[in-house]
């Protein structure tokens, strides 16, 4: 298995101001077709620091990919260590300067002069065409390891990694077999379920790793045998079976969505603590709208009473927090939308609000699917943003699970 | 100046499945308090690996800080690591023992076995305590160099970096003096901005950088010189003093809540494309309920005649998204909520859904403000999330701007 280690060029990325989603979609692609990125790095734009970089990691590694820094203003230096790096004089090439001033006439722009080092390539590497900028990729061979330089921009460094890379790296080493799957789950700990999942030893060629997020544990399986990993999927499926909502891209909101477009059920929502989440997640879909008719966020006590006729008394003698003011909250919305399947919740987010007997935290979730109620007591734990998050998920698992 | 190494260990991250959203954090955290990440390495969960990568970062930073591998399943094996680099022994510590029970016993939840080591801790550690999840921080001295791990869950990691390590370097280290000031802007381009404030030389002092944002884009203005930083600073306010709609921290949806707040103004929300997250930014911000009412989400046709008192006929004649249709559903939502301020917002957020006549990316955004109407249209570009989120930005920053 060859090694491939990632150099991301630039200092805004370590000052907090950009997230460095290049290495998030080179790691993707990279293990989509049974490679995997050994290591990242992100360094500053600076000459001893990348030279530094470069010499490390094509030490280390037997594929070398940096991305960033090929830009044609000052603090674009990349090509120019590349260069050096390498001991290669800079070379003008006319048919790329020719593709660069098509792109500017094109668009009747006159081309800054700075632009012209874009067409400067090192001596004796390959260039890959870039269609959405103005700089070049560069690719170069030595010693059987390669190098590969893409520009920062995620929009320009995309297709190129798919049209060059990709298949590159996939008709130069025919590699071994790789089989990968996420199996998603929800409403267990990571530790409950690494506890359940003890017995099945990870063998030498599949792995087991648990991936916990809000609320949520993904377990990823991955190896090189396919009946071992087969077999390992099997045995997870047989053992966790009731918490697993998903595989690989699906999401909550994204299954619950399907579903409700499959069923042909409608939906309409009544929100309190989640103040809006919900629906954004539901609309967040494209053809949400096929099964959303709408919602309502009832914040204030007056509008629980007005739009979702939540009585008086129930408020006063329960509070807006309890199981009797959900129950109203169904009906209204039920009432409201003459829909299918309908969601209230209805919680303390926090962090004011609560008391000791409804502590912050504390969230009535219930669906009703074609006239029948589920209502359901949680305690969720977190700050207001995740309190409000893990709400929200835990109403379209409820629906998702038994619409 | 301190250089600041860090080291995110894990696999998932590597393989692309997830964002490495830590490093964003610290970065942005340290540079806030006047020191900057030097370098940035993304590692898996390997032995071999993790102690080569400990030996090479405490060679060559001041402060290495790691983040990931310290939950109780097999794949985490930092704290291991951290015991055989640093060699020491792991002591298992009856007081961190305690708290985890406590945190599982108030949930009425069985203790898994596992987690019995995450009360274990390197001999010679300092702990850092972690007030969401059983995993503490651990903290060492050695050399004068200093070494932190965090658990690698954003939710556990955040808070401790916030009270422990930013304290603990703004104390140890009183560093030379460093001015930051993020000057935010909504509603110009990058390129515009950049040529408007092109005179303002960047001296060796102070820089300028544009962070272009969804829609927005935020100016980076750092230094050394108080002077020519505030002199900096005071010139490009001059300038663009229009687009600017605040600094540092500041957001658009939070300013409109403090706004709201101080202005006793009640407001309710009717939407259609941004389908619940204007209200869901609103209702992110702690104290919301004092001025929100609620609101509507009029998704279909129906809910915005029923609910909105939108007539039949000026949807035929006009459309949903039209300008008639968002005053009519402004003049509903107040009639509905009896609120100081209103917002409605229509649009086509796609990717289907678009004719010739009428995009995707158009949105009508209309506010109220005490009986008046503001309605504009918009043009937005991106994909059907990055509509959505401009349309509700869009929508906030009206109502920011002429309460």
């Amino acid at each position: 298995m060859k090694k491939i280690g990632l150099i991301t060029i630039g200092t805004e990325i370590l000052l907090g101001k950009t997230v460095n989603t290049n290495q998030t979609f080179i790691g993707n692609e990279l293990t989509k077709i049974g490679f995997q990125l050994d290591e990242s790095i992100t360094i500053k734009d600076d000459n001893k620091t990348i030279l530094g970089a470069f010499e490390r990691m094509c030490r280390e590694f037997d594929i070398v990919i940096s991305t960033g820094g090929l830009g044609p203003t000052n603090d674009d230096i990349t090509k120019k260590c590349i260069a050096k790096f390498f001991k290669k004089n800079l070379k003008f090439r006319e048919e790329i300067w020719r593709k660069i001033e098509k792109s500017y006439t094109q668009k009747n722009m006159e081309i800054p002069k700075i632009v012209r080092t874009q067409a400067e390539v090192p001596e004796d590497f390959i260039t890959i065409e870039n269609n959405f900028g103005t700089a070049p990729g560069l690719h170069f061979k030595e010693k059987g390891k390669h190098f590969f330089a893409f520009p920062g921009v995620p929009s320009e460094m995309k297709p190129m990694v798919k049209n060059y890379l990709l298949p590159f790296l996939k008709n130069k080493y025919r590699n071994r077999s790789f089989y990968l799957k996420t199996i998603r789950t929800f409403g267990i700990r990571e530790a409950v379920l690494a506890e359940k999942l003890d017995y099945i030893n990870e063998s030498k060629n599949v792995k087991i790793a648990f991936l916990p997020q809000l609320g949520k544990v993904d377990i990823r399986v991955y190896g090189s045998n396919k009946h071992e990993f087969h077999f390992t999927i099997r045995e997870i499926k047989k053992k966790i079976k009731k918490f697993i909502y998903g595989y690989d891209d699906d999401t909550i909101p994204k299954l619950c969505h399907e579903k409700l477009i499959k069923r042909k059920k409608t939906l309409a929502i009544a929100e309190s603590c989640t103040g809006g989440l919900i629906q954004n997640l539901f609309t967040n879909h494209s053809g949400s709208s096929k099964y959303l008719l709408g919602g309502i966020v009832s914040y204030s006590n007056n509008a629980k009473m007005k739009l979702l006729n939540v009585r008086e008394k129930t408020l006063q003698k329960f509070g807006a927090v309890s199981s009797q003011t959900i129950e109203e909250m169904l009906k209204g919305v039920k009432k409201r939308f003459q829909c299918d399947c309908a969601i209230a919740v209805s919680g303390i987010a926090g962090p004011t609000g609560g008391s000791e007997q409804k502590p912050v935290g504390l969230v009535f979730i219930g669906i009703n699917i074609d006239g029948k109620n589920i209502i359901r007591e949680y305690h969720l734990s977190g700050d207001r943003m995740q309190i409000k998050k893990k709400a929200a998920m835990s109403a379209i698992h409820l629906l998702l699970k038994n619409i």
